[in-house]
């Protein structure tokens, strides 16, 4: 379904399909969740595994402090985001990944095949998460 | 103070004025808030004007209008990130802005000098808004 917002773009929604073909490459996303300071959103390196987006959190400070005190003392749900805007063209795409967060065990990392599974520095502090998607949106926005 | 991650990046905490810096050319963010469906991020054009964080929320689907709809019932507290990261040279930084979000009155807009005012779209469905920074936070992580 298409939205023409008659300043020179328009606004589609994405398919589930489109979605998940466009951050399955992996890379740089978005995640937000609410920290000690409120509402907080945090850079990562993420892949794309066993069909949830996996990511290490990593020595980081304070805002991965909060992630990962949140993510140990309750499930939460957490918001994931990729995009790739062209900001000249006014050009691009967003996708939002919303689902409950998890420790991945090392169990469950064994059977995550193709992850690549760097070093871990700094011992305890690196940890893999996983986010099972429950809604993936999206939404591609071009110029006339 | 930086730290050193073992994994060949080194990461520092930003102060404010260099967060402000990093931050003041405009350009696209990324806003997180709590939507109907849970937590939830959102790509904008914002711009960096009177000190608060200034964007539009366009007519856009679900998500623009959660947040258009939390700004309107109450004062919402949300985040707001900027970024530029180099995947391949593992570089960058990021900066969290978090605080209150308002609608922007139009005699607030007049006063609001160097904003590229455009031609709203679609009448009553466009709305500045704006964030009041209340925390600013940053980070750079280098190679070694």
């Amino acid at each position: 379904m298409g939205e023409t917002n008659g300043n020179g773009t328009a606004l589609r929604e994405l398919s589930q399909d489109e979605c998940l073909r466009l951050i399955s490459p992996g890379g740089v996303g978005r995640v937000a969740f609410n920290g000690s300071h409120g509402p907080t959103i945090l850079p990562v390196n993420y892949q794309v595994a066993g069909g949830a987006i996996v990511f290490r959190t990593r020595a980081g400070g304070a805002m991965d402090d909060d992630l990962r005190t949140g993510i140990e003392n309750l499930e939460i749900k957490i918001a994931f985001e990729v995009d790739e805007i062209d900001e000249n063209r006014r050009e691009g795409w967003s996708v939002l990944v919303q689902g409950p967060i998890h420790h991945v065990t090392d169990d469950e990392l064994a059977g995550l095949t193709g992850l690549q599974v760097e070093p871990w520095a700094g011992g305890t502090r690196e940890q893999y998460v996983r986010i099972t998607p429950q809604r993936i949106t999206g939404r591609r926005i071009q110029s006339l």
